[in-house]
């Protein structure tokens, strides 16, 4: 993954917490728990944990990363060369204390448990851009709440809403998101140890302690038997993000084409050296939406590896295993990437009224023959008012004219409405029937939440 | 789909919830409730909320299918000319009452609503299914506890393990996947009802009460606001089957690789027809495995087509939508299919102990190496061990002999090791660590789920 | 898959072919090729071969469908049960000629055979329906070579093009899919044939002849090697199909664009009870573009199961094997489908110049700035008409006027245009580059073909 | 991507092609064959073109590369930055040929065109690594055409093949590769040159002559219209390469299975640092084969993505576009790792010809049933043969003895078959149908290439 494309598609922190040197601090990070984990049960001496845990303080500048790239292509994985690079770190220091290293476990204990934190890392990260994100929602859903606009479905004109209420659905499907992620957390932050087969057998009838030790000294739940071949943690957190990216591409999506030369309803929010063009000044491309959309295309296809590679070989696995390595940390990427081009748009989404306006009068009121249909079926009956509407539309549009003018013409019109009751039939805001109390029931939710 | 693959790859009850007359008849139960809770709310007459109930009981059968499916290809949707049709069912009975009929809703409203009540009720399937695995797979733990068998990474033999390790570890994912499940239940069987763009615009205040009523009809949650466009729901669900898929086919994985002629150390039960040759008296071909290993490779992929899918254009989209009506039948049923083949196999699996035994000498006692090398460690120090048993292993193999003949003859481990006490270190059931302390775990969780 | 999704997504030919009636017609072909092909190597007698090819004839009828479903899902395929079934007719006909049904073969014979004969029907019958695009794309081109429309890149208005370009450039698409599909001929229609291995063991060394007669009398090529576990010739079909998709998906998606209510330059032709809404009279649903857009979601999805299942056991896989048999007849029927509704669109797309001009009024004169940049830099040098004209833009935008009327009131610009100069300058027609000769290569391109 | 899973999964000279140093040269390149190109065609002056070639074989040192990660987020792509930087660089050696640089083009010309340059060079390496590993499985096919071993069929032994006969597999598909590579490349290697809509529009009508000048000198193929929205020529490219995956793919798979503990029949060269372990000496680690399967997991779902992006949105896409950015790159150096893996086990594979002789007896003579079987028949009759035999392995497995000890003490086989002649009918070498033939059929084949 090149940085051109990286500032392109991803989002800085969440990167470096999936950079190579991160991922050993991590690796770094479990190595050292380990060793206090054992010392805790009194598997290995205590001071040799000690002297483990002073070294893996400052290891990571004393890995030779040259050295390890060229071992890890031949290894089939990082931690064997890691844990010999460390090893040997700590050797110089004591050798008594390196004979202790990675004591009783095997290279996709660590792995695993270093991908598990972080994981957690980064949702913590993502959980912060979605709350932001809903937060927002909340808020644009709020504050634009009477803004009408055309409803659209199958890219055609059909009802009017309100921006609120696609701010309020935005935000009913993030909170959703937010409800997973903490649902998930009880899951998923689990330790893995458990040896070449699962069985910590060396440790003999010491293993459980161990374990047990060990994820409570990395903040992790004990799992109630190792997991190296089953994956389904793994899974159940990438598939939440390729949700949330789901939910943000359709936002992406729909401000994608609101921003349409001929729609320009809303547009992403201007900076320097962003969607201009200077030989074509009415552009303005949706740059972020272009982002999303590349993520909202890319992750669906990493999930089907993903899932893919749950089919795994007895106690652990080839292949399967090894392409988590590269899926995992491109999705959370992606993901962070599109929740922070999706905070920056709805933060500051520029929305355009009049273009609004304009819009909802572009049929020249047939967006309004429901409503009419509606209101006269009241006083003259459902099925000769569907009649009355229907021939009036056509009349419209042959004649290419506004539908109040042909109706206001109609003696069945004239007699039940006035020229003045007819303007306010054709009125976008009058038919825009429960989206107030959609708007409050996602707002109400919304206060539950932060309390 | 045809026939004859769907006795291979689907389980008959779930495919009949996904049934076209099946989904017709969701569709119906729709449209009822919505009558209903239109007439409860007092938007409609409550006599013709009866009349449509009353014709919905048989109109199922009413239903001119041929003409459904010409008129479905022209429409873009089934809902269209069922809606159609059925209110012409209705105004056989009573033209007022077809007046009412699908009163304000849209298209989406009854098929969304119809998807949501087919995917309770095959989930309602799956949940069994998988209590029924996961119980399966908590007696086999237990059943298999003692049962040493030989562990495997990398396809490789490692370390010994026990049968019944290997099924507390499905357990505990397929434990995890029933978590799942009823963690997911609050958040999805949710209805949807919302007019043309959502706002249910024709029934002006009286949305929200017809939505509530209209989702307490047919026992679903009411939605905070419409989620035409905001698939997340529908998403969950299938991402859960396809961790369900994940994991029966990681089982399924196994056992086609222990059927393997060299191998030989379980079977899928035998059955007339299944899986044998005439010609070929020594085969025994892992036939349900095939059909599990195919929907694990076709559920991911289908993923990809439903993640992408959450990516909608404005109110409701064309296009992606219509993409989930092949795929979520499709997941469904791919699931039920593994799971029901899973739950054979699982249940009579045929354990073939004496090839265990005999796969575990295979090595001539290599697979001991690490535990030899432990007990030594305790006597002469573990460098020495080390050097020890790695001199010991290569001559072993070099005079393909057993490494206990090789140790036996060294003054070192003479010195401390009778030849009784060096046969008890080759037994492999003296290393497998804390694996009966895991399959307890497993176990226990197991018993706190049933009370 | 149901039938009324069938008349959405699917076409009825290739559908039929790829039926389970057809299926097993197709197999009946392929055990009576292999008897005539037996008899004329003599390693059965003619007179075997001649009844086994007459009971052929009309064996389809006497298959008990029902049983037949049955032992599919034990026997793990359709081919053991379906030998067993054609043996049995054979048998009451002629004992002893139901002896060399089968001979030597084995189930995949015959299932990758058939799968090959069904490709090659499918694909003459989408051969045509390509061939039918590509000409209408081509009379397209031509037709509306002049027809100036806006042309838009990442959705926003950019500069003018014209009808034909977009048609040309679809056609040339679709000419490369042609292309394509005659150059995978020669590599893709061959026969299967090999026995339990891919030796033909049992036929001694009389396999190579009988497998050549084999493919003669399927006017298939004779493989140099059996292909029971290399898949590609199977992928390199779905690939191109997939192509095909992608390529109609382009299309389908500018239509639906373009239909937008707001910019409404082409629709899908009418038809009853296509696309409309009574309620809703200015709706114009793009329905078979969301048929198409459907295809162009799920075969991508589709193609990374075909692509997975590449990675074969052995001599012959399980799993990845029967994983084909659901992917492959569905990415034919989508594929056949999508083009089926392509050409109905090609062919009878409704176009409205009105809206193209209306729509490149749309910026008032905006989209013409870098043409008049470009003359009047002949005129004033470069960097001073980029100025004036840069300048002229923002005031324009700033006044909501016409670029135009700013522009003609410019002492830089009078000097040099006369007021119907500038009006030149502002015709879009008058800028759209090389589109005409684009144009004619491509239809010169076409002519080449068809002679 | 790391640098650290780079050395697992790529191949060191397709990762420096697709850097972005690489990148950026590719672009460059663009750019002065842009200006040389419009010099021949007399649209810039020559001596501007010259001098814009002169700085661009420096230009890339002086590329400011952070400010580009910057600008490139906003920007929305690397081209709009790239082309004010280079720009820039020219300004700095002469004003006036700074204003030609990048003349009317749009900056997808540019992105498509070192695409199709850097998707040539990376091409012809991996052209390369096919026709080696095409050639050393030709090499191979020949070496082991007598070396018989077991043929598995459902992960079951079936009957005896040669383990040349599965390289003549693997060779006839590679060879189909590099035919499909040969025909693809007078399809996919054009050159994209229009301008912002595909028109060139600012060149009036020379924009054809330029674009052809421009594919001249770049070696590329003049397109017959610009293709900014078709994209088929890049998912071609992508499409061919997730075949050899494909294909190489089912190599590793067989290899990894064949190295199983209980099979031990083929193994990876053996390397420092590659597989082993210390404490497990019986350990031999597929760790290419890992690497390799991780490809093969990826680039299908990988390919989900490519498929998905054809579906682009009127004359120049957002999202689609850019999802191609990261899909391709990967694609090319996964296949180009896997090739590079492949390449070395085919090349140095480790066959243990004791192992497959040992595999071949463990069934006890039972794989040799159809061969005795279709003796016998020759002269017993084939009903009775069938019914002798099947009786017989029915007691051999009974009585866990060879198949031969129970036959050679039936009359009906003694009278026939003398002790020897039935030692004869035992032997494996003797029941490999046409397998030379086939293997003569693919060496000859490839002799034919290298003519």
């Amino acid at each position: 993954m090149s940085q051109l494309y990286a500032s392109l598609f991803y989002q800085s922190d969440v990167t470096t917490i999936f950079s190579d040197r991160s991922l050993l601090s991590y690796m770094i990070q479990a190595e050292v728990a380990l060793a206090k984990a054992q010392a805790q049960v009194n598997v290995i001496p205590r001071e040799m944990a000690t002297i483990i845990e002073q070294v893996g303080q400052s290891a990571l500048t004393q890995i030779d990363f040259d050295a390890l790239v060229v071992a890890t292509g031949l290894a089939g994985n990082i931690a064997i060369p890691f844990v010999k690079q460390f090893t040997a770190i700590v050797k110089q220091q004591d050798e008594q204390a390196s004979r202790y290293v990675h004591w009783g476990a095997t290279s996709q204990d660590i792995i695993d448990t270093a991908t598990i934190l972080q994981c957690r890392d980064a949702l913590a990260m993502i959980e912060k851009q979605l709350q932001s994100a809903y937060q927002i929602s909340l808020q644009q859903a709020e504050r634009y709440r009477d803004q009408v606009m055309i409803g659209r479905t199958w890219l055609q004109q059909a009802l009017p809403i309100t921006l609120g209420h696609k701010f309020a659905r935005y935000a009913a499907a993030l909170k959703r998101d937010l409800d997973r992620l903490q649902a998930m957390k009880t899951r998923v932050f689990t330790a893995q140890l458990g040896g070449a087969v699962g069985s910590f057998a060396s440790l003999q009838n010491q293993g459980s302690a161990v374990v047990e030790a060990f994820a409570a000294e990395l903040g992790l739940t004990t799992p109630e038997c190792t997991w190296h071949g089953e994956r389904d943690r793994i899974v159940e957190i990438a598939s939440l993000l390729a949700m949330i990216v789901g939910n943000v591409g359709k936002m992406a999506k729909d401000w994608s084409l609101l921003m349409q030369t001929e729609i320009a309803e809303v547009y992403e929010p201007t900076a320097k050296g962003r969607g201009g063009s200077s030989t074509m000044p009415h552009k303005r491309n949706p740059v972020a939406a272009a982002s999303i959309l590349a993520a909202a295309n890319r992750v669906p296809a990493l999930m089907a590896s993903v899932y893919q590679s749950m089919v795994q070989d007895h106690e652990r696995a080839l292949g399967a295993w090894h392409a988590e390595w590269l899926a995992i940390p491109e999705i959370f990427q992606l993901c962070a990437g599109a929740l922070e081009r999706s905070n920056e748009v709805l933060q500051a989404i520029d929305v355009n009224a009049e273009a609004m306006q304009r819009n909802l009068e572009s049929t020249q009121g047939l967006i309004m023959a429901e409503a009419v249909m509606m209101a006269l079926a009241s006083k003259i009956g459902r099925l000769n008012a569907h009649h009355v509407v229907e021939q009036a539309c056509q009349q419209a549009i042959a004649q290419q004219t506004h539908l109040k003018n042909i109706l206001s013409n109609l003696d069945e019109v004239k007699e039940h409405f006035s020229a003045q009751a007819l303007d306010e039939l054709f009125k976008p805001e009058s038919y825009i029937g429960n989206i107030q109390m959609q708007i409050d029931s996602v707002l109400k939710a919304g206060q539950g939440d932060s309390q």
